[in-house]
């Protein structure tokens, strides 16, 4: 398998690229306006067709290339079930498999982070990888505060769902701030501080004491993005 | 074999952690000072002996961390033969391999971005991974107006030695500006738009034309670096 994560500067966002090397079907995850030159760029150079592009949740921080990407190469864009997100074209359930070539990708459904968070893993039979979205971040979790985020829900959806996948599995996260680019379910359980409180009641009084300021896009993002980027796109062009 | 690499957000400097997975000897490749306290909490969490760390070469962007690594953890310091950088522990030929566990990385020797610049391979019996310092940069090479740079020698180590590599191999470079964090030697044969100069000396002179400015830091950096470092520490301690 194709395997590249990208790394957007102005939001600390990661993208990745999951693609069969046979067939040369292609997935993005959490793709960045700003970065579809590049994109298409790469695409084409490693002979890539675009298949599949999804976002782990609707991003306050960033504005997603859903939108453009479906207009230019004519994949299939996807939500989890539950977005409000327009022009997405397929919306999964937990549990359900995108498919790209001979791989596979499940969807999980997270909600914590915001209401419609989910992850995505490529089974351990291949890699063990884990696209952890804003729910797991590396020696950190996604803020809670917003976009019916909550806290029991992720505490929820983190010890009920990821921390029960295989320890080795690698955690590709939707950010990271201090340069960190993967980490291991062994090693956020073990050494990720939010998820050694065991106690949900602990975790929900935890998370509702962070009072940070919004991000700095999030008037901008979230509209946007509920749009899948295109208006903005459209300015752009 | 444990493998992850680190960004530094100010110089987009790419650091690299290799590590036996049973005897835990670990590897540094071109850490940043800056980024000490990051590094020895994640050694500590990964419960990794920090056995060597090394530098492609004397950087002028950003100081290296090899002197206080060296105090802090007692590692083995590695540069290129031909380095004048004080406080090194070993310098190694072309050819030489550095062993950490069962792994193995060897160094080659690669003038041209600097007089002093090595390049290190983990072999495809492994993975095959190139660490190509600023002698390949992704869809790049590295500038040669300064530090005994060369563009002639470059381009000798590039097509004589890196490109002679498995194409599989992945090239992993020392910074890049674009969010890009990984190619293979296949990938920049054929789409790296220097790499496509085929005649040396046309190399040569699309080198000497390219009028960059010196780097930011370049007049505190290299000072430093050829002290590894170590007089900076101890400012800032």
């Amino acid at each position: 398998m194709i395997f590249r994560q990208l790394f957007e500067q102005v939001s600390s966002t990661y993208t990745y690229i999951l693609a069969d090397e046979n067939t040369r079907e292609a997935v993005f995850i959490d793709p960045v306006l700003d970065k579809i030159p590049q994109y298409l760029q790469l695409l084409n150079e490693l002979s890539l067709k675009l298949c599949y592009a999804l976002d782990t949740h609707v991003h306050a921080d960033h504005i997603t290339a859903l939108g453009t990407l479906r207009e230019k190469t004519q994949c299939v864009t996807v939500h989890g079930a539950g977005s409000k997100a327009s022009c997405v074209s397929r919306f999964v359930e937990d549990g359900e498999k995108i498919l790209f070539g001979s791989h596979e990708l499940q969807a999980i459904s997270t909600p914590g982070h915001t209401i419609e968070s989910f992850c995505y893993y490529l089974p351990k039979k291949e890699r063990g990888l884990l696209f952890s979205g804003d729910t797991i971040l590396i020696r950190g979790t996604g803020r809670t505060d917003f976009q019916g985020g909550d806290a029991g829900q992720q505490y929820d959806s983190i010890h009920k769902k990821l921390l029960s996948l295989p320890a080795s599995t690698f955690v590709y996260p939707g950010h990271d701030y201090k340069g960190m680019t993967v980490s291991t379910i062994e090693e956020e359980k073990t050494h990720n501080p939010r998820l050694q409180v065991k106690d949900r009641q602990k975790y929900i009084k935890l998370m509702s004491e962070l009072n940070l300021p919004d991000p700095k896009m999030m008037d901008v993002a979230v509209p946007a993005n509920l749009g899948c980027g295109i208006d903005v796109s459209s300015d752009m062009d």
